[in-house]
């Protein structure tokens, strides 16, 4: 089945572009962990604020969601795709949050897993930006979520070797478990575009 | 769409209604926790008993929704919101039980962002089993759900700053472990409360 | 309804019916873990194989749903069967990763909750193979999602011990992190079979 898009559809693939873009906003601040003298008070900061413009978009995209205008697929699966990037900044909230709030700040420098995950991140938040305008054509979409998925296994195992490292003994046992709680919500970060990544593989599976 | 609810329908709102108010039932035990003097084995025995409860209720639920005769909305929402239900009470069952089982009941006193989750865990379920009856009507609903989310919110923050207290230094590194089983249990209940609140929204919108 | 399957539907019933059986092989590894002398290192690696073999699996089921054959039952429940099935060797995988990557194997035993919790999977893993050819006929299901939520329960209390044992002083403080991410991976597969079996029974009772 082809389709052609309307006015009206636009604004949704507005939206997912809008929301996707705001994710590379926000893995760029965690590259700046990386930086010699990152600032993470900082970037915390920012982070909330990246993540109030996404509550933002979010908020309109359920509005239009609920009103009685016609939409370009599945009512169901555009509440899902909406509320599944706006997972991805949560956690990516909750990453600079957490540093800051647990003092980690303190330590000479992160464990290198760390900056390889953000990477990760950095990289699936570009691939998932760079597909979400091509919704609207549903062209090139597989490659896109074979990638997300691909980095997200990446992503998995630099996580298993961080808590490898964790558990070393290189590090006293409340810096574990505060190192601890910032590994699983960057793992969770992967996990939530690779969520995205599948809602997008639905729809596109649908739609052909 | 306006619609007239059947006798037969009137038997799922009654479930509904049943399983949240158990829920109340559930929290005002958990705000026994912050009496001096509590009776965690008390505590954990009698939120088994309402658990127990709730699973009945939901069993009931389950066979209704399997049965031939009509239901007031898609088969998979109804089944969806009871089993989001029962998950809430098996969260709040295991806030006992770990306090009873890791024996935190010898420190002089657990740490007050607990009782600050409990609160919002008793909130929760009000408005909850407040809600439930509404869905025969559809009406008010919104108002809810916003409100759940917010209380959400806010017992994100109070599980924030309890990782912070566990990780201070305060407690030892078994102690934090315990209690960090605790916090992770109460967090759960709080976006299990969440989850529950999403199905009635999406369930509303369909009506609308 | 009554229904006839077809040729092509054989197709899918006989992945689901691999999958599962692949499972078996999963669990059958992770027995032997109670061997005394376990060789860690080739479970873990064969682990490693059989899950290879489930991903295989699931990408020509998947492959199969998205071509334009008619489906037995609805392609979105063939997807979520199949990706929970694969779920579940994940999670068999990481836990012999994990022993294998943290160094457990060094300990004398491994607490004998781990083997009742791992003899618990096994089970799952029987009752799942031995169910999936009857998805073909849609008969005795019920009696496998019973069983099949029965044994998560008993795998949940043997978890709630293991983490007592965990807490009870009797390991050293990182000794306990890396047995508690084991013991959350044998966790979370009990729980990814309950998954299973209630995709089967929301397939069966849309059928019925």
């Amino acid at each position: 089945m082809r389709f052609t898009p309307s006015a009206n559809d636009d604004r949704f693939y507005e939206f997912f572009s809008k929301a996707a873009a705001n994710l590379v906003r926000g893995t760029e601040l965690l590259n700046e962990l990386a930086l010699p003298d990152a600032d993470v008070q900082s970037i915390s900061e920012r982070l909330i604020e990246v993540e109030h413009d996404s509550d933002a978009i979010t908020h309109e995209l359920y509005n239009k969601v609920n009103a009685r205008d016609a939409t370009p697929f599945d009512r169901a699966d555009i509440w899902r795709l909406g509320s599944q990037l706006d997972d991805v900044m949560d956690h990516l909230e909750a990453v600079g949050s957490l540093l800051y709030l647990y003092g980690l700040t303190t330590l000479p420098t992160l464990p290198r897993e760390i900056h390889e995950i953000v990477r990760v991140l950095d990289q699936q938040a570009r691939v998932t930006a760079e597909a979400m305008p091509r919704l609207k054509t549903m062209t090139d979409l597989r490659e896109y979520w074979v990638e997300c998925n691909r980095l997200e296994d990446e992503g998995d195992r630099a996580y298993r070797m961080l808590l490898v490292r964790l558990f070393s003994g290189e590090y006293d046992a409340l810096t574990v478990l505060k190192m601890k709680e910032v590994a699983d919500e960057l793992e969770a970060a992967c996990d939530a575009f690779e969520h995205v990544a599948h809602t997008v593989e639905t729809i596109a599976v649908k739609k052909s």
